[in-house]
């Protein structure tokens, strides 16, 4: 019999139970509801409301069951719907009528809204560690081969030369930003909501600052109602795993480029890879297209989740129960990638020949040619056209652009010296673009060490 | 040992196997994958290409392993990712050499499009007739009050008055129009795909035809590379499912509005309703919050799978893996809904005195105000702003329409005689619209006829 | 001052208009709408509810209109809202009271239901014409070059032969299904909504079969609620539209990467490239990537519109206005596109050499000894892994599977003969898949007779 | 001819263009890509890369460019493709040879980096000052009936009674959250990634830092590959206004069911309704409705910018084209939502009897009388038990709870006294209310307090 069938006549049918039942999913909340059980109890106590023997009782059992559950020794039914009824039957059950005070000037509603935040605060936490590791499996591949050169593309087209370790650093900008986007929805949701009742707070004289204070949040909630109807706070945290997602996917894809056999720039561990059922001679790059794959559904949670919220009257309604499954989804397929993917990185062979070769096509120079006519003062627009011309002309001859004589090359550029002869260099190019966060070796080293600091 | 690893030096790491496995999901394809493989081995020794005393064994083998599986005899490991080898696996423990020869002619790739089709063929067979079931619960439901008024709604503002049977057969077209996608759906995806290999095709002699026909397929898919790269008809399902979403999350938006105090006009059963932990009063319409709710898995699952398919190159991609946990959780979700909400249906009680009062505001009679303007030649603009001008007038002397004197209706509507006075009966309102569609009893009656006939 | 006044005491603000307004884009619905009107009014004159003489006035009246806007001499104004409010204005301007008689027995929201489905039908049309010439300059370019050869593959990794005709043959598959859900898409819409009236039908004797028959709909719809209240229709034509977005973002991608330097495949027409500021070496694929991208706002409509309905209780709410600009931005970017498609295929040069230089990577025979191996009895497994162990032994050994003495090949594979060192031959691999659906030259000519009939 | 065009033997086709144009949209860009170039030429000059006449010059031109846009004397061109490319194309003819010199050690991609992070800066600051004038119009809405009463919902039941200044409060808070969420995503995307060039940063020696302290910078970004691929602040910024979206649609429902005649709780200014065409009585929340409809292109706009960057290798593509009209889309649509709420918030009426009404039901202070028991050592659960028979016995004998004399009402609750009877006061069940983020009237007045004090 549900704990709320008081009013009524008959018990749930079993497919109604089925459709309603969060156990299958929620348990995962156990140790965080049991945390925040044990605060409200003590808080109770020291307001008087229930007796101090009664708070000793609750919280020693509250352990108890938290031990029984660790070890697998918990009954979960799908009839007692959700992991806050578990523990208080269980609590009940053990304790009697004493067990049943905890939920004093407590519902269901403030109570799901406090474990969420518990839970999702710990997740998150991991995962910014866990980003920081993969941020460093990038920084200590890109640090192995500081001066490997590669072409850098732009349409998927060789535009200029770039730095392999360039390349990778890319990355670490952007799992940064997502780090970042991560701790600013853990500051969000860190506010105790704990106190808003069912919606409209308790009757019953809690001590809101104290429970606030035992479990490290920041500030109590402002407002009952907001307190138990928003979930903005999930959503921006699938938000912010859906970014990664795409960041993965962008990885990922470049890395199945690379592995193709047209391109050959890296071979990944065999670890990492699969063959195929019919093809023996395959080495398929399943985890990148595999955590490609994921980006979708980082993304669908996200949508499901703006959605469900979509259009819903104040305050709680049952639909919020929907938010769960898609939120542990997203952490599950995030904490799993960010498992998988800094191995492979620290493991990933380069092939330095076959970047090379590609980044030595002459074409990749050709604004090295356009910014030097514009260092001897000719108008951008000018110098591009020039080149320009000057590489349509090789394409007609089909001529590589550094195989063609100085005399033929002034037809298109007349300004071109000697000097432009020794342009076509991949390692000058590189080396030239000496800027702030340009490819050139030396701002490259200053940001491998710029990194290497960060992680200490 | 994975089957593919022939090629490999190494075995991959636990957690990659996690990434990469599917056996925790795709292990619901069992029966299909069986019944697809006897299909194939079947067709192989008709064609020569292995004996018939091994295609006998390994279809009886096929059978045994089915039957184990069902009785819970069947060991499921991770580390053999998916049920095409565990069934493979299996067989080869048993029949050595012999069972190994299920694969030949064939890729995981065309045997996986083939399990698929296969699955989703049954489930597309069962949501059919859970849709009937389920206008049945409607239809009947609608004929039990045949004569029921009620306001209708736009802008959730009172517009008309309608019979209530009316506003749910709007429903059953709806859940027509669904029944109708999912067959449409159905028949395109009842292509067969074996014999499309990896992508290429086959080079043995293998009669697709005959698998075609034992498999009750329509016809044979014309090309390999297709059959294997493209998800088009689950993404068609995903989209079919997410459409019937969005209608039941409008009828149960209707049913939650319905049941709070402010409307009153069902009383869903206690089975379909749970109570608040905190306010003993409370009778919540869970499922039809539930089942509101669970409308965004549904829009979020079809958003995964697009996005999943998103610029994949041909053929297939490992990414497409993704596409199975989202169909089963869609399929599931509706399956549970359409078990639920008929029997809601049938056991809703109307509160037919509280529709009755709200359908007798006479300020939904307004438009058959105008309209009688209209019957006697005033044209609709006209008639529109005479009436408007009455509804303010009645609105500033607060007084209700049809307690106004002729003598007063007359400021705003000169025509107005003596009959208009008669105009504020809701039954009569929804006797006179009796045209095909309408409101009107006798059309109602019709189309109750109609769909009873329907479900003979 | 809005028609709808005569209730109101002051005119709504400027931003609201703003926000209200939907003349800026429902305007491309006018011809539709006159359509619509001018059946109406025959109806209602036949049905002699408005005498002939006004109803041969309105038409007369209503194709100025038409002409008026098609010769730009129309002005709109962002007060009159909605296209239906601005051409019934300009009736009773020019006609009176006599042009106001155009609304009876109508209500704006059976109005634009119906001026959708018009408007949709024919853009549907154009659009399943233009898959059609898409698909054959698909087969038209596949026939150019019947027996080019190139790497296919699985994973972005090569996988067997197959014919460059084939692949785009793939497309022509995947159109054809877009076509015909678009086919499906237009037999569901192609329905009678008018009658239904706001929501509940009008008192007035219509004759809306006469109306259905004049505008070539299939029938009339049922329920005038669900007329009204449901957009299911345009979300299906969003989602065939999607999907037809992700085969074309698979297409582009393939262009893509046929483009770069590393593949080296194709060579696409100047015309549908663009070059660089900065890097005049650059032609990059441009439609391909704006083709590719725009799958992203086709996917966001589609969600748009999923999400507009959900949880809206019935019937018409105003914020289904929203549905338009949705619905008009998928089908002008997918006509688009398909103006530009077409083209570029047919205009694509191919780098035969450089396809079959790929091809001729042994290892992508390697399915083809295991077959071989199949054939002589040996089960498929063991096969496989024989090979595998053959691919191994190349990769450790630095040799090309073909260069491989017998004798060497024969420690891996015992069952090697002499014949095993001819199947390395790209050509004869395409030959030998010759069962239907597969690659082999046979049944791809036989796949574009096939299509150039469809298209006779 | 596109001034990249030195390379091609042929303009683009005209479908091509019109696909592949963007000034149609990237028009509005102009004052920020004018600003950005200011500070472009400035540093070139200071850095000796061009004269100081020169950028003297051009600065001067690019003023006079923005004013003739701004007086509409400049005309924009399909051909010319971009903003960039019109403004540089003005500059030339203007300056000749000398004004193509504003192009140096620039690219189109660090360019547009530039430009949309400046100008969707300043969107940005527009929308927080919105959000913050939206936030005061609640705060003195609620502020105007500090002890208005109604009905609190849980699952659109009544649940317990709150202030509706309370309720009102609750959606200051979410939005801001909202707020805050948009000043994280500002500083977030507020870093200067000029001197980035195509994606390898210059050869040219541009002082990068000069730059960023010019246009108000925070810093420079740390790598040119990330600073030109990435949208991620793009997509943040989409993110955060789809929750305010969904927060809009929440509030929106809200009001629309207030709207109601069933509910009848406000009475919104005719300004922001509008009537219906066919029933003169009606008056719609329009402006409620159009808001929670536009909520759905937040959100889709935001799923199209995930799916747009999803498996793109780096560093820039074409795709990336696709971002602008999504964001301004969205950003135009939360400005006209903030531009209309506020006023409509502010001559919101309210309905108190009606309200108060609603909130008298006794039902809803079901849990004060719960509370008393605990307050008097009445075990939680067994209190909601003894309650919930109560509320029970009162409707199987069709009376409410608030006349049921004592002795009854022991029957359920044995500990009942006199007090209990005094219970059904809502204005006594608010006042309780009195911790901290409560609804008592003490609490609500300082919320009210500390959100005036905010605003100062």
């Amino acid at each position: 019999m549900a704990l709320w069938s008081g009013r009524f006549s008959s018990d749930p049918r079993e497919d109604v139970a089925l459709l309603s039942e969060s156990i299958s999913f929620d348990r995962r909340l156990y140790a965080h509801d049991i945390m925040g059980s044990k605060a409200h109890v003590a808080m109770l106590a020291k307001q008087g409301i229930i007796p101090e023997t009664t708070a000793i009782a609750i919280r020693a059992e509250l352990d108890a069951i938290r031990e029984r559950i660790e070890a697998g020794d918990f009954v979960f039914k799908t009839e007692l719907e959700d992991i806050h009824m578990h523990i208080e039957s269980s609590l009940i059950a053990k304790l009697g009528a004493e067990g049943a005070r905890v939920h004093s000037g407590r519902s269901r509603n403030d109570q799901v809204a406090l474990d969420i935040r518990l839970y999702l605060r710990d997740r998150i936490d991991g995962l910014t560690d866990a980003l920081r590791d993969f941020q460093q499996a990038l920084v200590e591949r890109a640090a192995a081969d500081p001066d490997a050169i590669m072409p850098g593309f732009t349409h998927l087209q060789h535009a200029q030369v770039v730095l392999f370790a360039h390349h990778l650093l890319a990355y670490v900008e952007m799992f940064e930003r997502d780090r970042e986007r991560l701790i600013d929805c853990r500051r969000r949701m860190n506010v105790m909501p704990l106190g808003s009742g069912a919606l409209a707070g308790s009757t019953l004289p809690l001590d809101r600052e104290a429970v606030c204070r035992e479990l490290g949040f920041d500030r109590i909630t402002r407002n009952s109602m907001d307190a138990v109807a928003d979930r903005d706070f999930i959503i921006e945290l699938l938000s912010a795993l859906a970014v990664f997602g795409i960041h993965i996917s962008r990885l990922s894809e470049d890395l199945v480029l690379w592995s193709s056999q047209e391109f050959g720039f890296v071979e990944l561990d065999d670890a990492f890879c699969t063959g195929s059922s019919l093809m023996p001679q395959k080495k398929n790059p399943d985890v990148a297209e595999l955590s490609r794959g994921k980006s979708a559904r980082l993304c669908g949670n996200l949508m499901s989740l703006l959605m469900l919220c979509k259009g819903l009257p104040m305050t709680y309604n049952r639909d919020l129960q929907e938010d769960k499954e898609r939120v542990f989804d997203s952490l599950d397929t995030v904490e799993l990638i960010l498992k998988v993917y800094p191995p492979m990185i620290r493991t990933m062979q380069i092939n330095r020949e076959q970047m090379q070769a590609a980044a030595s096509d002459p074409a990749l120079m050709a604004t090295d040619l356009a910014e030097k006519l514009v260092e001897m003062g000719v108008p951008f627009r000018d110098a591009h056209h020039r080149v320009g011309s000057f590489v349509r002309y090789c394409r007609e001859h089909n001529v590589a652009l550094d195989k063609v004589p100085l005399a033929e090359m002034q037809i298109s550029i007349p300004e071109a010296t000697e000097e432009f002869l020794t342009l076509f260099s991949p390692e000058a190019s590189v080396a030239k673009r000496d800027i702030p966060g340009a490819t050139g070796y030396r701002q490259v080293a200053a940001q491998l060490a710029f990194w290497q600091e960060q992680f200490k």
